[in-house]
């Protein structure tokens, strides 16, 4: 991958400096800049605009150009054909699964969606209108408690369970902050149900009612989850690395994640998803909203999101 | 601060690219890449070794030469005639405080002290055996939810009553993370108390006793408090400004630190020092601990800290 | 509605007092004595006995005749061809509603059934053999908290937004202290089952059964809801009255007006409502109850009720 | 004292129906009307503005004059020469206390400052933003079961135990509501101090800090009780009066009368109270305050406070 | 029964002390000593085991033969053709019952298996990682509280319904000390449920799932609580006996009785069980587990248990 | 200590039984039968009235001459010449401790008096009117979970640590159940007070006075523990030594040891205690207290207490 190499003179500095290139299939030149402190110099990047910290192997993303990449397929054709337990199966494993690994996965997350009864404790001690990404922040935080005397991070095997608990407790936690705001008892996932028609099913779900999602609902909640999979090396992704470089718990670093991502300056994107599905309300409506989608200028940070999702509700001619 | 240029040619590329050179009164040679992102390329630091993402005016260390300086001054200086909250003055305004400025900082501190009830709720959901840092993290982010509403992160009153908060609390946080643990009384902070003398009656106090504090020991907490006010651009530290760089809440970014700071490769010097404190036990150990640090291999990750300790407790010849 | 006048004259005093009298349709003459304060007069009544304070348009209501009418339907009519709700959306509105009002207005109430969560924490409260009228009146004071900063009282469509909500969550608690004080779970509410099959599900359902409502009683129970919807200006009406016309919380005037039904002279009436529910016990002994009820003689207060009560459950000759 | 007679005739009715009127030492004629309904005629008297429903023993009130006559004393000689646990004893019990039956009294009072751990249980079930108001009208309706089973409401002295209890124990739960709202802990009540002077401490004191009270603020506070002692027959007055009528349970009428009292058009006055004491703040801003009060025009409601607030705390010529 | 004499002769003593045989249809002869306190004589049996302190109509145990016998039947027998619940009233009544009597008893425990929700409160108090024997232990002495004040103890009706309380609420414990430890929430029990799907139903149910107990391993739970059923005077049932000697409270005899069998050198054959239980894990097992159980040495103590277990397992030739 | 043996023949059998006779140098002649069961041969006690099952160095009983020694010494020496922990450290130890021991063992108890804060938790689990038998039976039994894990029950060392506890902790929980009974905060053990005096605290004081416990109340309380230390083998004794004969949780044993307690033919002694101080009330009361207390008949069972109470607080001649 790489055989170029950069040289780099420093005023005043004798010697000059070989550094590697990694040249990748898509995307810009990459100077290794590793050794450099080995030779006394330093580079200043504020925010870490032009540093990357690891190579992807998973996630390409061109904002300008509307690309996004997992594992080398189109997020559209992720989001017309797979389920978002497909695409983090993907994410995870480098391909997507055939059947049986597709029910296999889908039955291990679902054995991992409930949360410890303390996790009510926690909720209990926040105030009603405390914003949900600081509930969410401390929950998470929180659970690291519950893992970590059996958890081992340099084994890839623990690794990979906490990353399959992260995904099955997710909505389960997500939906029980919103319960705790609307001051609603807490829903039980339900382990038959797939998974983003359980998240509905926790989130507006009643004791008071027979359970009874919207198919319509769930298949796009799906979708958002798929387009919101990954988005390479963001702020929060960053975070989550820089803090698990210490070999932290990985439930804390995701935590660390979620303090990031609150920032208006990061997580707009992330607020403006609630706010489309709240908007959208009902399945009559999704036409008008594509429609408007298309045509509104919507912030760059979320644009692969939406030209995908307009691709993929829009309906194919027959 | 930068008159001299660095200039770097890349394998296969016509044009060769100048890039600004930082030189500082003291330390390596530091080279701005912020702009080579828009050339189309990209730098590769993994765990951000060679890359420094701010200019510090706070903190210069060298812990191969056990040099730690705060806004100048050497720490075994601030140390031995400094209390702690004077180094945090320091730290935050850039000047050390003078008689009227340092009590209306002690005063101001004392007046942050208590947490609010609903954090004893928090606390009640961890296990008793809990690991305290995972405590920490979720108790410290948890917090952004009491004082969200209120703040305006782009005011720098606000951000510096946010400082003053967190300088305030955590050793209330940590007592009570410690208390939980043991299954005692939350001893409530005594404002008449000096900073670490309080953290002490807070940690070791109990409703069955008169506050009764050992004076020696809570000077030593207090020179171990200023040893640790600050180590530049550590993992946590850097943790905490990336997540900050979003722009969300100062509780939920220090949370993000501790979840940084709790990993085996990098929170290892301050598991050292409750060690150390533990070892010492009583006044009459102090001498041969000192002789003993002195003597054994310690991290290198608190070597400064060490370093620094001793020549603190160090009788000066008479 | 008054054409009549009164005229008073007061020994030692010149002039005499003209005061307009107000002649209902049904009922006894009534003088406006509301401009006697601005000639220097009171007029003296200990517990209102003669004094009106609001024109009733909604109940008529003579003890001594057994006539109790709502909104000019005499309340056997009401009890043999209503449901409760029914009653409800006539005492509101002023008609009966027709086939989609009953729909919608039984759908409106149903959406309103469940209560917030943390009125299970206010009933861990009370101990457990704790009166019911004490925790029905603690409760419904400590509701009034949940709803005040969104209510404009001055707002109509506000106040009966409280009415729905008063009708609809009423049974809840009721059926929830039921279950503090017997130890058992609280069962939420089933929207898809009738008002009082509902309170009854709730009063004697356990999640260790399969909901199973007996319908005769859930009729019954539905009849002596319709027995109680108003009975004019009786001292917990007027209690809720006096309470709420200084512009007060709708639920804590509701709460003052509990506290006045606890008292012996006036809340028997309710008391014998569930004595002779728990004593009917069984379908088969109805009849049997009718029989005695008809012959024994029962407290004044009661009588309309028992009366109308015998009228609606004694089967029709075929 | 009734000597008068009124004679009433209706128009269209041949008999002319004659009333007793009561003549007191001071005010208007009172038109006795209790006999009317047994003529078969109401009064109408909407918001019972002409209508008195009791004697007063305690409390002559003319806001037009600006006087204030509890048991023949004027308020400000009370203000100014007794406490308010004196004045408590003479609207209790008719005459002033001699030095032994003040001390008794206090002392008595002090017994039952304390209230049942299980308020604190309720307290946590409500918003911590709820209003003040809806929590006291919850707390005290909440309380009337610790007390009901041993509750003889004929007995003269249970009603008096009553009584102390309701005085001794409302600044405590005043002072709860507030430590909830503001998350604080709750301070228990301090019986070497005086009434006011112990609401303030469980109000302001903290366990970071001795007991500490201004004796000023405790002074003015105590003043303030003074005023607010009674007011005769308003509207809360008439709801506890009414609620109670029924012989319900004296926690739960006060409960009601707390009801009525949160109503925007009552309860101004109250609300001013603590306004003003937050305007002053410290005692060099007392004579500034009562200049300003003096001089602008209050809310009449509130003027026989304001007036004899000024009298009292204007320093008399030396 | 009593038709031999033994006597007694003391060396130093004149005469002789004649004590009264008791011969058994089964077993040893059995010489009653209690008058021997009144000759000023006392026997000494460290751990009681020569001595008798009652008759057993119950149960006849003889470890040594593997003879395990309730009211006369062969455990065995019990085993193949009773359910556990037919066994407890055979233990109760003296006598098998017929279909009604069945069906009643049945109905009768259904009703009873739901416990007080203050319960929970109880277990919130332990420690996650409490000794489950701990648990069972407090709460089953807490329960006492429940039913004290309604129970004679000289009533043999109480102590019968005391009976059927504790083998209906046993499993419901038991579950719930279960879900205390493992962080799920608590499955009430299903009145439709035989007694031990109930209890498995319980133990390894969740919300997330449709309730669904295998049929073969609930069998096998129903023949392990029979084979536990009696096991005469043992060490626990010892205390529990010597503890109601006192007519102490029956829940907290049990308690006591649970204490006992907590012990490594008594309940050993209990949690060997559940050990056992955990083993088979899978309907399939179950014939190598047999073979294997037969061949290996067992402790002596759960012989009879086990030999009777691999019987009932065994299919019959056919 | 044995020399003598008695000789066993039964009626129909050829050989006699040999048994080993343990002469005492007090009471009466006890024959040794723990080699009958080998014979085949078992006696029969109800009760264990002529049956001891272990040799006491501790305590010597007499109830029908007033005798009760613990370690020789008599019980009236004791409680006019030690405290209660002086006693207890007889009782543990064999010898009355010196000076510096009986420091020592006071600061040692004192180090226990605290209770986990997880005990708050179960007490709230109890209604307010639970039999403070039974609260305090279930919480020693839940307290077994806080000591189980690092409690080897066959390291003496480890015995000796749970009997500090037990006797340092059981005023703090008893005190506990009765604040939970009375509804008022717990009050945390004072380490400076003496045993009795702490317990006195604990029970009477409140956070509202400084503590101020009677001297003469906390005297004649510490006499009243020592006539309570140990009564030889009753039926509470024997139940804990019954289960702990298994090897269980010595914090279980006990619990088992107060349900037997609790029962109304044993606890009764325990009950008159309680109550004969509540007699007492005040120092003035003594005098006729104790002449009352010798002239009246009292129960048999603490007729040794009451003897032994009135000689020590008959004031000796001067």
């Amino acid at each position: 991958m790489t055989d170029k190499k950069a040289t780099l003179s420093i005023e005043g500095r004798a010697d000059t400096i070989e550094l590697p290139v990694r040249t990748g299939t898509l995307g810009p030149d990459v100077i290794d800049v590793a050794s450099l402190t080995s030779k006394g110099v330093f580079t200043f990047d504020p925010g870490f605009t032009s540093t990357a910290s690891c190579e992807s192997k998973i996630t390409f993303i061109d904002g300008n150009e509307g690309i996004l990449l997992h594992r080398g397929y189109p997020i559209n054709d992720l989001a017309q054909n797979t389920t978002y337990l497909e695409t983090c199966y993907l994410l995870l494993n480098g391909e997507l699964p055939n059947a049986t690994e597709k029910t296999d996965f889908e039955d291990l997350i679902s054995s991992h969606t409930m949360v410890n009864r303390s996790i009510e404790q926690f909720l209990s001690g926040f105030r009603h209108d405390a914003h949900p990404m600081s509930i969410m922040c401390g929950v998470v935080a929180a659970m690291s408690s519950f893992y970590h005397d059996s958890l081992d991070i340099a084994d890839p095997h623990h690794r990979k369970v906490t990353a399959h608990r992260l995904i099955a407790k997710m909505p389960t936690l997500a939906a029980m902050c919103y319960k705790h705001y609307i001051g609603q008892p807490y829903m039980y996932p339900k382990n038959h149900m797939g998974y983003a028609e359980n998240f509905l099913h926790m989130m507006f779900g009643t004791p008071c009612e027979e359970p009874n999602v919207n198919p319509v609902l769930a298949k796009a909640m799906d979708k958002l989850f798929i387009l919101h999979a990954d988005h390479e090396q963001n702020a929060s992704t960053s975070t989550v690395r820089l803090a698990g470089s210490s070999g932290a718990n990985p439930f804390s670093c995701i935590a660390a994640g979620i303090a990031a991502l609150w920032g208006p300056s990061h997580g707009g994107a992330n607020q403006a998803v609630l706010e489309m599905l709240n908007e959208i309300g009902d399945e009559k409506n999704i036409d008008a909203f594509v429609k408007r989608a298309k045509t509104k200028t919507t912030p760059s940070a979320s644009w692969a999101s939406v030209t995908a999702f307009t691709k993929i509700l829009t309906p194919a001619p027959k």
